[in-house]
């Protein structure tokens, strides 16, 4: 790989928006490696970066393939206060497997920190900055190309995080897991947005917790609150790959299903495609997904964005756009699927009548 | 790994079910692989094998530690009339990862082949035969554990495929793609099993084309014809991974929904726990899945079977049995979730209000 | 009223059936009067043909102007078992209101018995005729035009209902509650049909407890019965005005809904002409309704059927074929839903997404 | 009946209200007559008052004895722009056979206008108030009790209504035919509500277009926009009897269901329960139905309300509250459904489950 900064240096992340450029992030780590059986639900950790480096390698790599311009450190969680003594190396071995996997194509590092659990117990804004302090030190040691801060409830502990992040000189990008009610305490998400890019933020956005469509209300709301406030910024949006129309504020943790019943509300790749030219319309660039995005969700991203970006992702060799791969099949009505009205218009079934459509929630 | 036959050698597969073992199949490699990047939906080949060896070998892992006994080469319409010249490669290669992956956990190798392409175009039972024959050539070369024939439509052609097969001396298995409707021309279940066995099949049953509990109905219907018959065979169940009731005798194929829009109906882990449960009581011992069978479902039937067997496999490591692992949630309304009785009880919400729960057949 | 037998006399329902037209039969009594406040639940009992005789006119008559050729006497449960010493002035009363109405039109008078609460107590043979006598004597003094034996889920006590009834003389038609999977004691439907038509009935076929669809399945079922015995009847239907895909051997009682969540349930009137048609082309001539048939799906079936027999029934001056009464809807959109192929194809929702599709039976 | 203002006259409607009364309205008298054969859809004109007054007087018959307390004239578009010559006949009509079946209880009768074709096309506010004068001169000469102004979907509209009916010195109520989005120009339910108080309404309200839950935002909005204004009025509503979660801003006209496929929307008698229940807990006392409400529906508030109001409807005679009259039933688990806590629970199923639980709008 061509070294960061030297000749031939990939673009930066704030290059591209800056320039227009779409980018395509990446998906889901933790529930997807906890299918794959390599991460605890309910502790969500990532000491397999560690344990079994080989199986998060595979997983960045099917990413990168499937079009991802950004690999994540596998760093969620992975603050002092959930992972002990560990912190360290996980911090440090997630870096260089991004980096690995980075250098195979046309992908940044992004180091990624999340909320802590410190927040939540006592508010105490030196000590939950202190552990965004120690993981930013390991993302600077490691040089990775960009920073985001992801998965926050409350836009104040958002807002320290970047007062952190932004210290570093590299570009800062920031979500929150907010659907259009807001944060915990009731802060808009235009207020959160005009919070966040106040305080040093380049790249704003929201990130699971609630489904493509949801999430697109609220970036709309974040859009619209910078507007209003007369402030620029990038957007980015990383949704679950699940539908959840029926989510209160609380978002799809708050489901009966979660986690472990989410299968009925998988999307599917033409649900991610839609939402791809919907946030794309909406004028969102930074385009990925968080929990229940698998790698066909995100090829699915960089193939309804193909005509804008002008190229087709790797994993694309094996995927007819459109489902025109089944025009080969031997049953003409499995030929006769093999075009856009089909699938745009196909409303799936569940296979379980005796199931409702909606869920009450359970909080 | 110790050299089969040497000392130390591996249980056989007959030995196992013998002895009244239970034993744990793979699940699903075109459609999970497909998900990942690297298999065409409509063609269905398996050249992955040679062009993405790291992408398959991590997939085989994933079900070895998820608790598989059987690795099972990754060659599912690797026939010549499917991939030309490529084929023999292909199997070749198929034969070294799973006994490079079986090497590391207690697992067999089983060399697979499926119906042929030829077949439905002339009934040429010496063509036919002559493709099985060389696919087994390779797997003889390369020492395999035993032998599956799979995903057969038609019973006279798994007849063929058995007695191909056994000429080996390696132990057979076979099963069909059929529902309890019977094969396309209608031979009943009970019948197609009967006739496998005097064939020489020393475990028959079913794969592929309907979910779990329509592929346990004619896994009753094939024991109830072996009763009837006199005959007596180990049982192998391995369903899909997608709930059908409202397939007709094509199975899933014929669904709208597939191959592309079949999320809703993927199974849940407790979904398979059942399977897996009426699956052993109604006298299956070989028991997998096929298409939609994820790595965490595999797991499913090895923690399901754990107090029979006496151990849970690698993989449960990062699982709680019955959602156990929720119980350090901080949400009361989640640590709630952490018992057997909640998730047996669970009716997943599609999150799809607008989609009905069953399909009208396409065909 | 012409008076029967006399110049100008209505033809008879076997002179009807005989030259092969169709007879409308009439709808719902008990549920329908439930819900407008004449029946209790539970109960199940016709009182208000004495207490409320202005309540029960206005339904006959609705059911006239929707097209029915048969006022049945509105004496289900009407026998001395369960109606104590008022059931003869409720025989004799609904003997009197149905000729009344029946005057008023081309409609016969069906006096009716059904299965006794007896028979399940102690299967007393006499006993049981016995309270069929009472109320046929009051049919006979009242001279109704035929007689129904309905209701009856055991198919001996039906037989004995048929051997009471035809010594009369007057034809006897008998229908039974049943579905595909026959009478309690597991008489198949095919069985049914041959005891009763050798036991005397000239009209066989099944009343309640099944939806439209299933039926038609339990009609084929006798037909095909029939057809084997070589014996010759003519074949009447009336299905619950609900749909009970879920239903098993003990039909809609079963269900969780019954009775008094079974609104989602209810047949449109699109519904109802499709089984009218499937009714007539299965050969069935005789086609009414059962709980849950409103006078408008009686007129759906008088006008799926029109073309056959010439004419539409009075109530239809209030209804345009196939929705064609809103062409002159000022909603564009909506006057686009006055034609055949709209209504055909409607997948009506339910407006109840926490709700499933289908029930688990209670018992 | 006792003269209207002699000894022994009925309380006046605002008399009832003033003292904290609950007033039970009355039900759906097009769609419920459509259904029974008088009606015809597209159209909706209420010439059966004349042409067949037994069924309209049966009707009215059936809402009294579920324990209406407003017997509403059957008046509903009879204004001349819809009925040409005969609406002065129809208008007269129907205060006769209003007066007569509320003479049978302790009904009042409310003479009832609604919005007019003629306002759509050219809003001349001469000519649409001369189309109320002239219903309202019937009205006076029968000498009706109070008036409605209902369904209106303008709020501007509705005010003319309220000034010209208010010059009669009756009682006038009013309401809109509106959801939480307001009028058809955006005027919110809250300012819709303070225009026809100012304008002189003293009872004001929602009927139609939408569901109950819906109906009852609606409500709230009204609620809340006559606080804010420090204003005084009584609250009414009368919602659709179909469930319409799915609507928009036009109501269930515009759901692809409308007007005949409705069925699998029809509410339960323990929705209406519900319904009525938290009507009265937002300070509602005059609550009714509209299209869809059948005297069952009815029945459901004046039983849920019995408490407060100290008595049971006639109707009662024939309802065990809660499904107790199924604790005779012979088999055991329908004895187990005579129980609130069975019924209030109850989750319904379609036995649809080709067809999904939400509709996407027409328009």
């Amino acid at each position: 790989m061509a070294p960061v900064g030297g000749p031939g240096a990939k673009k930066g992340i704030l290059e591209r928006l800056d320039s227009g450029e779409v980018v395509v992030g990446d998906g889901s780590f933790l529930i997807t490696l906890e299918k794959r059986g390599y991460v605890k639900a309910g502790l969500w950790t990532p000491e397999a970066i560690v344990d079994h480096p080989d199986a998060v390698r595979q997983l960045h790599m099917e990413f990168l393939r499937a079009g991802s311009n950004v690999m994540q450190t596998f760093t969620f969680s992975a603050s002092e206060d959930n992972m002990g003594s560990k912190w360290e190396d996980v911090n440090a071995a997630a870096c260089d497997l991004a980096r690995e996997v980075a250098g195979k194509g046309d992908a940044l590092v992004a180091g990624g920190i999340s909320q802590t659990s410190m927040y939540k117990h006592h508010k105490d804004e030196a000590r939950v900055k202190k552990l965004f302090q120690l993981q930013l030190e390991v993302f600077i040691r490691k040089n990775v190309d960009f920073l985001i801060a992801e998965y926050f409830e409350h836009a104040e502990e958002a807002v320290w995080a970047v007062e952190v992040l932004k210290e570093s000189g590299k570009p800062v990008a920031v979500t929150m897991c907010i659907g259009p009610d807001g944060d915990m305490c009731g802060v808009t998400p235009g207020e959160c947005a005009v919070k966040l890019v106040k305080a040093g933020a380049a790249i704003v956005g929201v990130n699971c917790r609630f489904g493509p469509s949801t999430s697109l209300k609220t970036m709309k709301l974040m859009k619209e609150g910078l507007q209003a406030a007369g402030l620029q910024a990038h957007l980015l949006v990383q949704s679950l790959g699940f539908h959840t129309p029926d989510c209160g504020k609380g978002g799809f943790v708050d489901l009966p299903e979660y986690p472990f019943g989410l299968e009925p509300r998988v999307a599917t790749r033409w649900d991610i495609q839609k939402y791809a030219r919907e946030a794309y319309n909406l004028g969102v660039r930074y385009i990925g997904g968080c929990c229940g995005f698998e790698p066909y969700h995100i090829r699915a991203i960089a193939e309804e964005l193909a005509p804008e970006r002008g190229f087709l992702p790797p994993a694309s060799e094996k995927h007819g756009s459109w489902g025109r791969g089944l025009n080969m099949h031997t049953k003409p009505w499995i030929r006769a699927r093999a075009r856009r009205e089909y699938w745009e218009n196909l409303l799936p079934a569940s296979g379980r009548p005796f199931c409702p459509s909606l869920s009450q929630l359970d909080a």
